[in-house]
């Protein structure tokens, strides 16, 4: 567990879905936080729907120490920037372009063009595994371990080229 | 006063800024409401710097029979939708281009593309005026001293094309 | 029936749609309407081909105190536009994307971008949904059974996504 | 004049701005029509603020043997299309992107996305002056004297790219 | 056969496909110029790969006077652009979005921000059928007997749109 | 100081500019990092020009424990992907939308897509405000004094927007 | 071998993929190099995930005198920039669009928009073909066998136009 | 002078405007030229209004062994296509933003998105300077003199930068 400070069961990460449909983009997400053994919380919780119960969800887990948040939402995907206004704990924002009738890029604006003073940190359309790393990287500064396994990650990524590239030359 | 129902000094419309650099959209709004002699009041109310603020003032002009709300927003616009997910009065959103880095887009999109059961009544870049009539619309529905203001305003502009292409057919 | 006042068998809701094959949208759209237990009536009518049918409907139905219309439109999507010139009732416009080849920005924008007076309430792309319940908002100004019904629908919605999360959170 | 028949005083094109606002595109229209001694009536008519003028003005006007129409507009742009929806003569749209909040790109795709059956003629953003040059080649396919000044429209603008090449080359 | 003038078997229509690839846009345009009996050739003739046979021919059919040109073309579909750069005779572009990467925008622009003096008269994306019926409405000029099959045209389309609607309204 | 270990004078955030022109965008970053009282140096490196400079400064950062990167760049920005192919440490993207000729659009792009396992965490268009904010809320999870300068800064915010309100609501 | 000076074995080109998922317009570009008869080696690097590989590689290709580089790469695709960065020998740019979330606007944007100083040759979306031929072109300003080959393909192309003309006009 | 072969004065590159509005691109590429002692020709020459003085030029230049075509426009740009379907020579199309409507998104895709067969070289909007380089890679893969100076030019760049790092740092 990449907990920041020492105490019972904690949560780095809290994972949020706007919507159950952004459950693709999540499957990646969860991939690499669970390879880089870090602990994390899913919710489905929507900015529009339930917005009392984000509110209530998000300063408990400020509360609780869960130091970054993740939010995966589609179309006019108020729910980073509904999160990022209630903590002041980085809130990293996945657009999703999975099913959008305009490329995602109704997400990508309403996450990224955020206005002065609630920063979001956006990353690439259904870049579920992105946001784990960014995630991680945000951890790693106070986690040596998991500083190394970001390392690791990164040899392995780049093995993987280098044998592609291997085969590839040699066709 | 256009209010719904009698009453002691009600607001018929709310008109909610996000910020005060909106300001030049909401005096072309406040212009067609005055001259429609609209009751309405207005704010600046942040949907991410003041959102506690939001959900009280939406809840209490719920309760005092504010029948239509605006909202002019730019950039990433979460404030119509987030009215929206508060009331279940039509909620009337203004994209605003001026100043916009990239047209307008950002908040066009914000605004339009709500998840479904949130909806918002999104209007064109910057058009305060067309916000004012729509809202004027709604209320007339149920005013018909309203109605016929709105009917007469049409008859004016439409006076006022018949009069330029009078002038403009004859040059 | 949520019509405004009394009389004889009423539609509260027009709903007109361009062409045939807006008919996915429809089904969604008249789905909630029924959901709801809005009466409304239901058209096809081109704003382009059947100018004067449009007219003479749209008029009539005013007559009959018809109290909001809903155009459902594709590609150079007049006809939203073209209702709201005949009316001064509200103007509910549905963009169409399926089967859009620009993803929906030429039904979006010959929408939304109304000339000043003439204002079209936007809805997102193929939100049929979506412009049933701010239909329906509008209605409720003037019927506490209606604005029930709504708070109730919007409850289920809550509820719904609570469901969902209580299931993924224990995943 | 190039009519279409023998008779009296007849306007080969009719211009119709959807407002004043779009004078600039029209002076260099008409100074192109002017250039060729093309007859040309103009008018400030609104689809949406006077539709029934609009519908008696291009009805009467087809009976008077009109051969062409040029819809000079902005925004959502409908102009084009509710002529074209009350003649089967060619509509020619000019898109004005001056003054528009997104380029231009609203007034283009209501023009040139007609539906099915109701061709429009578009040209470039602002080009009045090919809307002009088109509306030349349609009715010069009747009347050689107007087809011979095409061509010598076409060597002066030869020439003058070669004058403009004979100096530049030497600089 | 709707030829200018009269003579030996004439072409009314030249029907130019920049690629054998944009088919099935010419498959709807020669269907309706068949339904109107007007006499057309058609070629594939690329302006970047055989532009000696274009101008050739386009010279020649201007003699033989074909009185329309339309080109069907994707990508940067210069071809219209070419055509109406050797004739003064009216050309239509019909830009292909079938199979495009970026949904026709390339070919789209390409064509209609004609440079100023070389107008093309853009019809929509993939609207083939428009093309043949806006060459028809140019042909009408001089040829009333076409005028009145347009006018029967556009009676069909609307006894389609009033047979789907009242089915419609029953359902 | 609020680097994330003991030590000599430390830099706890790190600012690339692509070019001298991305200042403006600097200077608002700037404002709020010396607010926040967190040190932080300061470069100009291009990615294309100097980059062994670029990768000799950022592994030097890195092992002088530098905790953030914030890269400013326009055009094809480069910068913040080719600093996060060198360190595991957070990277922030700033897209500069001043001057450029495409809204942004290309920097945004070229930041937010980047591929799978190198994240960067992008923010508005010339948004140096919320990179800085984004770069303190990293910084605060190991911080608590700075934490707290962060939820006062934010209660700054909202207390200006509660003054403009009180003064607007009035007017 | 089209390769500059005599020597051992050369490649005059060299074709560098950023993702083994960009395999499917390589093959399109191979095919080409191919029948052109030239010599080309062929390497998986990414620009993010094995840089020194990249410059490291680049360098030795300068040295061992091969005359292009063309880059083939999707998303925020830094991998031709990079490349220009480290030669100055010619590169050629593939924006791949297959599987883009977004048309290839990003791959696109990120090639062409390169900073002053720093040039990339970029061709079309996905345009394999294109780009081999480019990379002729420029080989052939040195190999006149190569120049006639290239003539010999530009025969080829017209007369698959023209064989296809030549069935299409009498079908 | 960098010409391929020896004989009298040669122009290794060939510079052609679409219109002597695209003079201010013109400057910046022309300095680059002349600063790295380039001989080039230059002229203004429309691919729509004097197609043939076109392919007179081309092949005539082709003839005299010039290297490199550079072509600069704006709107529909057809001319760096029209070259490259006359030479086979490489031709380097720069798309002009400056004054055009619609962000030089129209000439940027009418010359990247070239049919296969007839590749465009196309840099960044208004990317003069870009161009230039280009020209001078090109050249100098038969030109070590050309080559080293643009060695030396990408030391001055990079110098450039150092100094206003090193200035900047100090701030």
């Amino acid at each position: 567990v990449y907990a920041k400070r020492e105490g019972e069961a904690l949560s780095a990460v809290s994972v949020i879905l706007g919507s159950d449909s952004d459950r693709e983009v999540f499957n990646s997400l969860s991939a690499v936080l669970n390879e880089l053994d870090i602990s994390f919380e899913q919710r489905i919780i929507s900015a529009h729907r339930t917005p009392d119960i984000l509110k209530n969800y998000i300063e408990d887990a400020e509360k609780r120490d869960v130091s970054v948040f993740i939010a995966i939402a589609g179309m006019a995907a108020a729910l980073p920037g509904a999160i990022a206004s209630i903590t002041t704990r980085p809130v990293i924002g996945v657009p999703v372009a999975l099913k959008s009738k305009i490329m995602g890029l109704d997400s990508l604006l309403s996450m990224v063009q955020m206005p002065p003073g609630i920063p979001v940190a956006t990353v690439g359309l259904d870049a579920g595994r992105n946001a784990a790393l960014l995630a991680a990287e945000i951890l790693a500064l106070s986690n040596e371990t998991l500083e190394k396994k970001l390392k690791a990650y990164r040899d392995t990524q780049r093995n993987k080229v280098m044998e592609k590239d291997a085969a590839f030359k040699e066709e």
